[in-house]
């Protein structure tokens, strides 16, 4: 039999990293001994556990052992990281270190460093001195790549149980809520991320427009709520096609039916846009004259718009090179303390690939599925609203703007 | 060969009758001749067909002229309706007409009979000279019941394609809309029907108090646009925990958070209403004093309960035992104008099912499932909203009372 | 401020027991001290929590220590239960002790007794020196009723990590699986009920014959593997309607089609075994030939059928009184080791209030808000898996029956 | 007031074109007068009208006019079409004609001429004395664009009433259907298809691996019912995940549980592609053995791997930048017969929006919104199946190659 013993920190009960642990190493097929459990005392102090670890090969240990790290395990005595040449362009070695969203430390000449730009699925990579996530695309040869498991240390979120009440948000996803309680305590932690001077995030999908959301967007954002904004091509050509025609795909707001030649209007948005050179231009020249894209152009709110297969167009603005479009994404994302996504399963998978765990999140879609399947993706800080987001964005904007 | 002539009459193409026709004969694996069709000159004309069916078997043939039935189509020349005693309650003879929901008249003694509380799978029976829709369970020994398929005529509802654009939305389900539009149209058709004098019925289901709509529809009762409230005990229970203590379902409703004890509201609710004897006594003895159950007593809107395998208690009102409470249902179903059915599809089932087609239905639900559920049932005149019913209420309300 | 020291045992961590006694104390506003924490050394072994509960008033002090009652903790020192008089038949003293599906005990002369007929939402009685779960509505004037939280002992299901991969299956909902695995472990586990001489009992809706699944479920009773089938009228209606004229709803299975008269076919199968004087008699002459309720028949299978109010006939089976019906339900649920609900909400909602939280329970429906929906209502040992219904069964019936 | 004749020919009512002609005006508030109108006599037959469109205004005859256009209505006197040349690349005039997916022909120097090409939101240019469909960002200076109405012929698709029930299929989406009907259709459409000659082409999503749908997919590649395959980075990349470690997403797809460092697998799936250069070195230099991507490659069926915002990686095939994998996906759907898509939203519009309305189009989903979105976009071809994708690849496969 072969055995390590690890320690863990932290508000290991509240957080559930201690069930996560123990129904690590059964589900690795090894067992474990609890050497010390000192439990904090009152909701306020940390827990400390010291665990051994047992299996029947070498192999599986060390395989438990790597899983158990996500939730904050690491071995008592630690050697410095181990670190490889990238062998080429794009190509990491067998055995490298692929990156959850948690906060993660790599032992580096005896120093602990902090790993800078943390995402999920990503490398970690030793430059001039400091530790980043890169993902695999920007790998070079030559560069310094952290491989197999000394010397790296993750310290999981802990859930901050009272704090505004977020966490008990996130338990149920239901469309059998009462959205005005959640949009109450959504409008407050906005009012306090803006007073702290932090950044709040919209990614919102063309659902926006077709339900009627413009108007109280385009509230938000001129109270100053709306930081950035990440969308892809449809949510822009069918805002300017309801700012120039009235009709969102065609169908007329106000009436609710499809007008003369509406299926039109978003190829005619497309043209006249063209015609100006790009957004920025048309709101300056005087064409477009009200929207979202407007309100951004004037309160100069930093837009990005990520191509895709579905797309007409595109508009001059869209990055149909999705490698650009990830960055610009990720350099936007960069100092997040909120990110908002409204009814765009695509741009919002995407937004949540780039974040580190601690960023809050707030999913807002009709479909209870799209909030499920967003809100597991390993963020302890996210909530699911199950609404028209049409709807929300009233209410949102009432409770913030009146 | 096989043949026989029929004649159809009315807005034939417009709501789809014509291709209905078409359809039906190919399905039948007959074939058609056109041998007159008059086509309406203008939109207000009503269009003349005259068509030969043509079978390779006399059953084959009278098969397509009993489906063609429901699209209008009768023979040239009628017959006297072909009655038979039922043999036994509950049975009637092998060859009985099943009714659909559409207008029907039957020809006896040479004349034509409307039929009375017309809706889809009853029987018709004749009783007093009179001919009425009867369900199986309600059948007597002896009953005279319509047989076959001679002097029977139905007479299908045409699409009136621009009266308050109620068509046109009923066109698509999709959450992908914008929920005012609808809401404008349905405001100003239950205005238009209560001037008329007619009866608006509502429909609901818990969701109704979960999602927090309790404020809005006792404004809308209070103002008299809910002539009747149909229901289930759920309902009831969790409007009358709201009264009391609330919550809904043990959650807080202006918190979102479950309380101390709140898993055991409903029941204290229950046994409350049992100790004051019912809902009615509650509330004129000042036990309960707000919700949707309150402003029915108060303002003498009837309500029906209808018991379900899922419920506790049942509350003293609450019909456990179903053949009254359908029979109850259908009571306050007669003489509706307009049906609201808000997030129950198993009471918005049991209802339409009750409905002749000619009863406009208006279908809220945050799932488009249920919508396109429901609005399939055959009524030409229903129409889906997919949103959250409590905003959904919200806005109802704004919009009609302020 | 006031306090008092409870305890508890058991696997508190990877139950998640802990988690929640920590959540529910700050969720009542009131604080903790860990006296004593002696963590379960290795995975068989049981924690056991010393824990101060301190409030700053007694009535939030009580209502914590209420509320941690459902995760099994206790007072130091118990007296006997509080016992009062039913002051009226369905009416119970205002402190009555509403009941959870947990395992419970009551302290009585000194004594623990164990509450028969567990499940929630109910009150205990003292019948007769035995405890038991009665239903408000089954009490009567005089009924010795349990009240106020002394002498109540809650004991929380643990969760079983590794036995059969059971808790695993149920971490997460999503139609994104590969439903052979689930198939596998449901049949291994049906398996194992069955070498047990344990119950086995399927509570399906209609959906089962729409989707093609009679001819699988069939297989399934033949071999055994169905011991009580739990539904309402319409899947005995449609599963009759398929057995004489191979149509559900009027749409021919095999061909995908709707056929001539197929809307008429349901209404001539209830009128069909209405002359036949029920579905046994009806069987039992030869009449229907095949099918769920033909096996069920053959194989002496109790089924029971509760009407609703979307019924059509019902069949002289079909309990139309829910206070019967839910009484059969509950008899045949007795002592089930096993329940698989295959899409039928109503039906499935309905048999979870009416079980104990430790009987497993398998919810299956191509709509992941109806798995959650019922996955979520308390019990520790359910899981769902979101599907096709008929392809479901096809698959179940090739495992476990070839 | 104003008016004009147009005329029409086709299957007219069992493709409901009339009454979309006739809703159209009365939707334009213009009113209509049929001057002739000649039925089909049999099924076989074609209708022919004459219809008088009037207004009160000269505009909104021209709008109406315009908006008949899309159901082959079309002036009785027409003349040449109307040319403009481009100012700008990416601009064309104002009033430039903005295609449907219907066939179409322009009128040119007295001869008609099949726009080819033909998709929906394009827009027509007169290239080497041909008519060509062009998207707005391949529009460059000096380009011959059609505009205004004259001269231009929409011919929509009539729907063929029983040629292998096809049609019928499409009439309704639900998850309530016996899904082997559909397959059995779908089956025969892809035998004859392929002796015909015809090219399927399959659009999937990564749900194809999660559910288990790899080696029915593979059967399908290796019987030769697959000729192109169009996708994102996704598919292949869990596809190859699956074939180096068995799991997809890190869950182990045969056990169902997430393994050790499954996370990591599909890092090392990409690592793994680039480090050989790309899927095709990789199968050829035998390092895939298995899996839909190694069948493609092995079969030289034709493959497109689409980027998008949520990708990691990407694999060196996929197409990052979306004009390329845009134009990448039309070529390979060029002279298509029959178009499967399996779980994929985002690839399955994006090909709705590059096909004719003439090209059959099948969406398997197991959400029906999904199905709904997909099939409303226009196509009369499109059939859409509610059902486990996993499970339908199985019984599609057994059905086909057994």
């Amino acid at each position: 039999m072969y055995s390590e013993v690890v320690k863990a920190e932290g508000h290991l009960i509240d957080s559930q990293i201690m069930t996560g642990i123990f129904d690590t190493v059964i589900a690795c097929e090894a067992t474990y001994e609890v050497l010390e459990f000192h439990i904090g005392r009152t909701n306020d102090d940390v827990s400390r556990l010291k665990l051994k670890v047992i299996a029947n090969t070498k192999e599986r240990l060390d395989q438990t052992l790597g899983d158990l790290m996500s939730f904050g395990c690491y071995r008592l005595e630690d050697s410095d990281v181990f670190l490889r040449e990238a062998e080429a362009d794009c190509c990491v070695p067998e055995d490298f270190y692929s990156t959850t969203n948690q906060r993660t430390e790599i032992l580096h000449q005896g120093r602990w460093l902090t790993v800078d730009d943390q995402r999920m699925d990503a490398v970690i990579c030793l430059s001039g001195g400091a530790a980043v996530c890169r993902k695999l695309r920007d790998i070079r040869k030559g560069d310094l790549v952290v491989c197999g498991k000394p010397g790296i240390k993750v310290i999981p979120e802990f859930k901050e149980r009272d704090r505004m009440g977020f966490a008990f948000m996130s338990n149920e996803i239901s469309s059998e809520r009462r959205v005005e309680t959640s949009v109450k305590k959504i409008a407050e932690l906005m009012r306090r991320v803006r007073e702290d001077g932090g950044k709040i995030v919209f990614v919102a999908g063309p659902v926006v427009i077709h339900t009627g959301g413009v108007d109280f967007l385009c509230k938000l954002i001129r109270a100053g709520y709306v930081n950035v904004l990440l969308s892809g091509n449809a949510l822009a050509v069918h805002d300017i096609e309801n700012a120039l025609f009235g009709t969102s795909l065609g169908v007329d707001l106000e009436r609710g039916l499809p007008i003369y030649e509406g299926h039109k209007n978003h190829m005619r948005a497309i043209n006249t846009i063209n015609r100006a050179g790009g957004i920025s231009q048309a709101v300056e020249s005087g064409i477009i004259k009200a929207g979202v894209m407007y309100e951004c152009v004037q309160h100069r709110v930093p837009f990005v718009l990520a191509g895709s297969i579905r797309d007409d167009g595109p508009l001059p603005e869209t990055m149909m090179d999705l490698v650009v479009a990830q960055n610009e994404y990720a350099k936007q994302l960069k100092g997040a303390s909120l990110v908002i996504c409204l009814s765009s399963m695509l741009h919002s998978i995407g937004v949540g690939n780039m974040l580190p765990a601690w960023v809050r999140t707030v999913c807002v879609d009709i479909n209870p599925a799209v909030v499920t399947k967003l809100s597991d993706r390993g963020s302890s800080h996210a909530v699911g609203v199950v609404t028209d987001v049409g709807l929300f964005l009233d209410l949102l904007s009432r409770n913030l703007v009146g």
